[in-house]
């Protein structure tokens, strides 16, 4: 039962999902939905893209401050930092979701999710190399249908690349700090079938859910894998993670089209 | 001197709006900047739209919830409610703005911009015809480029009357709680010249800034004008009221196409 | 309809309000409630008046303190600043207003006036002149019968002045920096007719609301009109300022009897 | 050493009030400053009076909700409850003191002010004979010299018992609750002399600090002492005591004028 | 009645407290419960105890900070600083209280407590001879059975010692800036009764209750009496404080026993 | 480099780690740190333990409400609810860590820890078979050297299971909701060498951290894996969770001696 967002309208989800027991937007078990990526979709931010995975829909800014946090200096860390916040606009949602900054606090998933992003970025970036400044990577998902933080993974790495280039285009950055090209995809496990890229309604049925971030080279990042409903084996993790290796060699490939 | 938001990362104003006395984009000064609507961009919401204006864009979704807030039931008052929220990415400037979620509250700058939204949309809907129900009208600035305030009410009573039609459509609402068409624009007077709908360089420069909120009938529902530099003389708040009617009678009559 | 604060006690308004078509308290249509300034009404403070403006109280101070705030320093802004708080004690309505360090956040309708009056203050001080130090003008409403923004405004320029003179006999302060003097008003429109100076109970019933803040020459530094009840007209807009005008040459006379 | 509230404004205490063995304004040791009380200050609130012990202000208004506190009604006490809420303007001392609702938390120093003043004043309250309602004395500190809790809660009894007055008048209450009068007084050691009333800078200055409160017929309702600067003895303690019924003698007999 | 916390799980106190004149847990009326010091309790701490006093266990660490606070810095005070914080683990009482962490505030008992404990223990401190550095004081009841104000004082008047004796034992401190020994003990009146360190049924039960925070040579830090039921007289506080004194003597004894 | 919280007070750390190749504490690579479980530690609770993993020790207490949350009874879910609270006595840490109640706010990686211990448990718990109650588990860590948040788990299991002991014997539950055994361990890749149950210094040192959540039946409830330094391959994950099911089949083993 996932008790923090109901996004699903009081529809009866078993009814929906697993009728026939074929996914229920019709794609193969393997299959990414349609992706895409919108370059500077925001004119105002030193890179930016929109991602688009299905209906779920992320802006991604990188903005660059040229101070690090005070933390850096107080504790005397050398080079620069990267740092992400997540936020979903309240539309984005069928039931609209509370505004945090009305709430006036930042819930427990928001924060667990801006901390995997970036986490996650920054085993890509030598801080070293990056120089005396911070990346504000900004993931804000106007439309949700499932799989918003691993969207928004794959699109900060595009934001942050973009901002890269630009600051490297401007003299202020002679080496490019990213080692390599990351995404993160999300895998479950439906009535003991192992799916790819879940969309809001499978990620709401599945009982196991797993996210992973990967390198292009196919390196372990991040793995969190969660049983929903029952425990699950080994094998089972195995068959999920043999997915999410397809599905990030796509997600990277793309990536390397938009950025060239 | 505007000390709250600095959009201009350190250009000289003064040097790039008053060259040869011409607006900084080659506008005529009764000139509105391109106006666009792009309807259902988020479909998640009951209704929504993209609206930009210029380099200004916002999101403008209007959410049902079929419940009154709390004091309406506690103070008995009948009818429903409309109330709105402002918010700006943090991408949306070129000096990335602080989210306020991050900082725990929200600033009196917001306060004061989602009163004002929703107060304008109110005296348009009729709250008892609205039934036993609110709508949240939530203006999220993906791109700020000066007045976002007057083109979220423009954009906010498009996304309105999208979630009101889908209402009716629905047989949840017999009749439309609205009166008539509203939108919001913004005039200000530079170098004595009064000019329309201000970018983000020509209100940092502008002496007297003032918004206007009017109906398709020409009726006033706000208007607040503020001495930025100097106070000012009724004859120039008049000179700015009629080059307001001249743009609102425009921007109503684009939501009119839209929405048909 | 109000809905932030109620303070008529569950009177009927109408009924109160409307009888005979005169006003309530018997003044004419362009009439100013008794107003009374005590000065030096807080010893502890460098600038303090009580000001009464019929059954509204308010106490304003003026502190000054010898460091200008944080963001001028961080943003290099040369000068002094002139900053305002707002609030009211919770037993000025009859129906007993929370307090908002209980609440632990300051309200919307707190925060727009308080802006307003640190705003329209600004208007006449040269900033520059003011040299390195921030004056706080501090309203505290000890009894609120409707008008507490516009009172607070006037009292808070007689406090700044208070304090200004202090300064200057204390050889702090070469030259005044004040340019002008200032007031501000309320005026309504109630049945058609415009109103001066509106008490709680014929703001409550009013169908238009507006605010003016103009200088003792009556040029105007902020304009704020509302519609309660239905949209205005440009006309209505010209009656209400020309009741205000009369309000304003009045109050600033007085303002000048109690500096001298 | 204080550190909380530093109202001195930088004046050498030890220099002022020590000259000469006497007290800094002239007192016996055993004398309150001058009393006064205006009563029905506040015309709003259901009770009120400022009340002046020297420079020392205070505006008390006793509100009443004719509904018990939340936790009342989920623990099923039964009767009325008494709760107190402590303020200080921030032009009541001469270093201007920040604004608790700025902050946007309530210090620590007037949780337990409010705390003692609400406890004191139910110790002669009958909670059962109150009835299902609340009393609410707001107690607003507009100048302060010293002793603000202690003529806090002496004015907020005057206020309490205007309330209930008008209460019964008004045939809401058939039996006064309250079952006798109250007062509350500080004394110091300030140079081994035993002192009474302090004002502010006789308070900075001594080595033992000790509030009383106690009833018309002389008992306890609660004493705090606390050593300054060096421990104190039995004796001293007591010396303390015998100066706070005096005094408290004193206070009761004003209030019962005021109140007839 | 104590609205704050309810320990009691819904047991008859009068039934329980008052059966045959003897005390509940059947000590004599001027007797302590049981005492225990476990020195170094936490490793990672400078110094600490876990001191229990029957049920009641607190866990007291002191942790040395080789800066001084802001406004020590800001105002330019010389010496060092002690400082303490208070907090009830949420399953210390049978019914669980709620974390104030995740409350997002400290409340006024709290609060009240802390600058009590930080008060006292500062009353025995030569602050100038501490050094540049601040001391925290961190009491955590794990356990709570009335009296954890008082026992979290005489803990962490060892704590603190011990961080002192390992300071000295490090060079980093010449000289014991304590002077003298310090304890706290509660005392409270029920049935007529003086009765010394009161257990939470007791404490419930008692018509007035005292805290006595006392030197090893007898004299007074600091004495909070209050009337829980009805007044008290001068005679009453005399009879607790000759308890106080008996068990303060005792207290102070062991003490010693643990720090040699 | 890990920023949040700093527990080795300025150690060199890979100095002190990495000495001759073996552990810093000379286990082998996959040996747990001593064990100890104190049953009924804090008798106030329904269920409590102290768990000791060498020198992290954790205090878990089990305490029920027999209501559940108001968003069970909202959203209408049927059954009962388990949830769980993390914190960090100050103490705990070689620099004191500031309390969160203090800071007004829960930190990110305290909600990740809480929001993962509730999750695991509840993957345990048959939530329709706890009827309509809800228990909190709190695990506050008083001492911290590394593996808090599994030490946690594994402790929260073993109140858990006491307080349902409890239950049950008071004929409040018929039947145990609990299917099976669980425990959590942490493992790391150090200088490649995979190593289970990481000790502060290691933690800091590890280039993979990653933690498990088994049951007793080797099944995975939850799996994290970070990559610290650099990203890891699918083998040493595997490698880590072979050290894992070895772990916690000895955990789940001395479990089940407590119990009994």
């Amino acid at each position: 039962m996932k008790k923090e967002i109901n996004l699903s309208g009081g529809i009866d989800l078993d009814a929906v999902v697993e009728t026939s027991g074929k996914r229920i937007d019709g794609r193969a078990a393997d299959e990414l939905r349609s992706v895409k990526f919108t370059k500077d979709y925001i004119t105002s931010a030193k890179g930016s893209v929109l991602i688009e995975m299905g209906n779920t829909r992320v802006i991604c800014t990188a903005s660059v401050d040229e101070n690090v946090p005070g933390w850096m200096r107080y504790q005397k860390v050398p080079g620069g930092w990267v740092t992400a916040e997540y936020s979903m606009l309240p539309g984005a949602t069928q039931d609209r979701t509370q505004r945090e900054a009305t709430k006036g606090k930042i819930g427990g998933r928001t924060m667990e999710i801006q901390r995997l992003i970036g986490r996650s970025l920054r085993a890509v970036v030598n801080l070293k190399k990056l120089g005396r400044r911070q990346i504000y990577l900004d993931c804000d998902v106007i439309q949700a249908d499932g799989g918003t933080r691993t969207a928004s993974i794959t699109g900060a790495y595009v934001a942050l690349k973009l901002a890269i280039q630009r600051l490297m285009k401007d003299g202020l950055l002679k080496e490019d700090p990213v080692s390599e090209g990351l995404a993160a995809i999300s895998c479950g496990i439906h009535k003991e079938q192992p799916i790819l890229d879940l969309c809001y309604l499978e990620d709401s049925a599945a009982e196991v859910d797993a996210n992973f971030v990967m390198t292009e080279s196919g390196k372990i990042i991040e793995i969190q894998g969660t049983a929903e409903e029952a425990p699950f084996s080994k094998d089972e993790l195995l068959q999920m993670m043999t997915l999410a290796e397809k599905g990030i060699a796509e997600l990277t490939a793309l990536q390397k089209e938009v950025l060239n």
